[in-house]
């Protein structure tokens, strides 16, 4: 398996565990705001795989649509990464 | 169990199986834009067990602190909130 | 005036001149990724007075509230503090 | 001046007359609900602003990089674009 793909399994496993985490938090009825820290470096950690991603995307399959000189596929590329990005926030 | 805990766990399980979705998607070398979305959905849920979460913090322990005149217990709970509101970004 | 509000004023002050800025790196045709970086820091900029407003909202408006023991007051302000959140991403 | 251009500046001089708005309501001692709803907006303005020289960057720079088959332009392109993304959050 790619390298790459690999990194992005071994985040993705742990962020599994860390939300298991977040349930056993609840379960012991530990301080909300502990709780929500733990949320949030979850979410640091999915970015990490999203942008991840993401770089991969631009540098394989926008950067191959480009190269190709296909003019429709290189801006519908670009008008998929332009919706993700209006609906990230 | 508090129902309002149980509905975050139910939240959560459903997260764990979103998470392992996406390794499944990166096995079989899926369409990057589809992971991407697939991310930003998690995303979203882990959002609304956030807001769960401090919808209660603020209901309870916050209330609490501030309805027994705890004048340095109510401010500390004040700086915690705007501590993790301004890592949020 | 209040110190507090002085200071937000001050910033806001200096927001309106970076958006005149902006205005003129466009018609400058500037490289894109700096006028980028620098509506990045407007937005750094105008978050920090959006803490600011809400720092003193929680421990003016939200304390009152809640040392009033007007629980209707208190849960509308709650309410009003998870819509803003909520709406935020 | 090029239409696209002309958009995005009407926009920023909406955004400075905002950001003069919210001076006026933190001198009138408004609600600090409706401040923080008003930031919002200008908020997502900006936003727009920002898409739309990214959108502009990515049509242009970018595709111009990636045609040229000139590798070094185009890596320097993707690698300032993921920059951009990373700081963001």
């Amino acid at each position: 398996m790619n390298p790459d793909h690999r990194e992005q399994i071994q985040r993705l496993n742990k962020i599994q565990g860390q939300v298991k985490g977040i349930v056993r938090m609840i379960e012991e009825k530990r301080y909300c705001i502990d709780i929500l820290n733990q949320i949030k470096a979850i979410d640091k950690a999915l970015q990490k795989v999203s942008r991840g991603v993401m770089e991969r995307h631009l540098n394989h399959c926008v950067q191959g649509a480009i190269q190709a000189k296909d003019q429709a596929q290189s801006s519908e590329k670009i008008a998929e990464i332009m919706k993700l990005l209006d609906t990230q926030k």
